[in-house]
């Protein structure tokens, strides 16, 4: 199984031609869309997308993640083997956050051309480099044919939330469709007992408690809860938090009990 | 087979994580979308999307729908087979329109937890409830497993289109891509001896004939015509009704001979 | 092996009707999109995407491509089966660019009710008659099969570009999702030897060098490359030259030696 996690909209022929590669090397493979709805360019946006994505396909998958400013020049691509599966793109963090709740086995730089599709473009790793490489891990092609051993790779540092008394500090990291600003102040961070005592604020935007779901607020009001990635997030009860108090990632969000 | 629609977008992991789910349960599925972009909340258009198109998938399907504004309260998870397949979603009214053209066999409530994923969140059962379901009863788990028996579920009703005299008198109940906006006259409603002597009006907006086609109409006409659902819908040709006759889901519609 | 290229869009259940129809005929059939954000009828759009797209998918395999303003009225529809693989849509130019770059093997024209859904629409000929044909032609019906044979098809020329002494004159012929103006000056054109020499203009608008990738440009300046369709195009490193610059498809582009 092959994931694909992308900025190549769906607008375009981009993400198919990666899907033609793939299945030309390995028909049988079955690839599955996380979104290629990535902002283009947004190395941060896609960070976040594909650690929220992967966690719930099978072991032993293989992520694909490509957002590619870079692309041509001398930045390196990587594909990299971990507890739960295999991970391949840019080295230009993409892959950072995903890696960073996986247990990491082994690193190894894309440099074997005998498993590129030649002649490879200066603009188009994804179908060139990426897709082929992903094609081969699913086909079960040993990671250590792909070239040499790396120890390092571009990471991200995870904007930690903290704690400071009884206040937790925080900030938006990822805004969702429905308008639900997710934070990155983790469910295990706050208290279980009295947890609906907590108040949450976002500067002097926008004041609300800690529910357990949506509908806990009344009709249009703001609610925080935990999300579906075990984060906090602020949502507004059949509406939209980020349009309605113009809420923007970066942003700092405090709970405090 | 299992179908999806959602309101959960392309540009988030939400569908994404479903498939996930649904291929660690059952890794042999055949996961398709019907759509994913119904506007967040809108159960009406939701039911009108899975009615439109789960009929053309092979008997035995499974339908996964999701639109979930009240996910995490007591609304309640159900599961329904018809002659034609499943239905897996929650007990919103997002089901009704297509279970209104099938033949109910069974319904039941979705608690028991074994065939969930655990932890179950509060603010995502499309992946922690309905996938998992489907999944399982895609590789034929008996819907009596699920839960207790419902013999009520929520219901919307359909806004059928009435007769008076030689007048057909309905509404817009959707608005699709290319701005062609669908009613709810039924094309066995209508004459099929003269047809074309049809004129068709919304309000003071627009009057046109009741045609074959769309390039029935000269370019950049409107036209009335039964579209590919056997419902009368209103078309410019070469361009977008809705837009330009700034139409609305609602509006009334009434057919004369 | 099927791909499917249409102007359904996403948010509506034209691309999952196709596809349930294709499954109930061919319930093995792998079926791959490439897009379905054609914008609605803009034939050449779509005969660009279906080319761009197509080659990198398996022999052998059925591209569905439905951009279809004239359904129901007397357009033909066909099947054309060539070195690499099977077409199939309306007879309304759609194809032509893509078996401009293919040897052709037969042309059929789509007449025998036989292969189609019944009953046939008038709206809707990529659910009753495209996808129906094209899961037969995957499951190896003979084309010959499907109707008469044809020799003239609706071709659009390709508007090919033109050197005149030291300069290539040609134009912006697609825009992509990252708004990089992609242009119908083929890399096999322009000199390999002293490229980096080259300058490309478009109009007062816009003048840069061409580079090799992206990145070779400064940040937020523009650059002409060959993308990886093998086609001059001119982008901004990490912004979009289209919106930039106002580029749009049909404008003059000079590259000068």
């Amino acid at each position: 199984m092959i994931t694909l996690t992308t900025d190549f909209g769906g607008a375009d022929w981009f993400a198919g031609a990666m899907k033609g590669v793939i299945l030309r090397i390995h028909p049988g493979a079955c690839v599955v869309d996380i979104t290629h709805e990535i902002p283009p360019g947004n190395l941060k946006a896609g960070a976040f997308l594909l650690m929220a994505g992967c966690r719930f396909f099978p072991k032993g998958a293989v992520h694909l993640a490509v957002v590619d400013p870079g692309v041509g020049s001398d930045r390196k691509a990587i594909a990299v083997q971990t507890a739960n599966g295999f991970f391949v793109g840019p080295d230009n963090g993409i892959l950072s956050w995903a890696l960073a709740r996986d247990r990491i086995l082994a690193i190894r730089q894309l440099e074997n051309p005998k498993y590129f599709l030649q002649p490879v473009s200066r603009t188009f790793h994804g179908r060139d480099i990426f897709a082929p490489v992903a094609a081969r891990l699913d086909r079960g092609l040993p990671l250590a044919r792909l070239g040499r051993e790396l120890t390092e790779i571009v990471r991200f540092p995870w904007p930690k939330a903290i704690r400071q008394g009884d206040e937790f500090r925080g900030e938006i990291v990822y805004i969702d469709r429905f308008g639900n600003a997710i934070t990155n102040i983790e469910a295990e961070m706050l208290p279980t007992q009295g947890a609906s005592a907590c108040k949450v604020k976002v500067g002097r935007k926008l004041q609300c408690r800690l529910r357990e779901f949506y509908r806990a607020a009344p009709e249009n009001k703001p609610v925080a809860l935990i999300g579906s990635t075990e984060l906090l997030e602020i949502a507004v009860n059949g509406g939209s938090a980020a349009e309605r108090f113009k809420l923007k990632i970066g942003e700092k969000v405090v709970v405090r009990q």
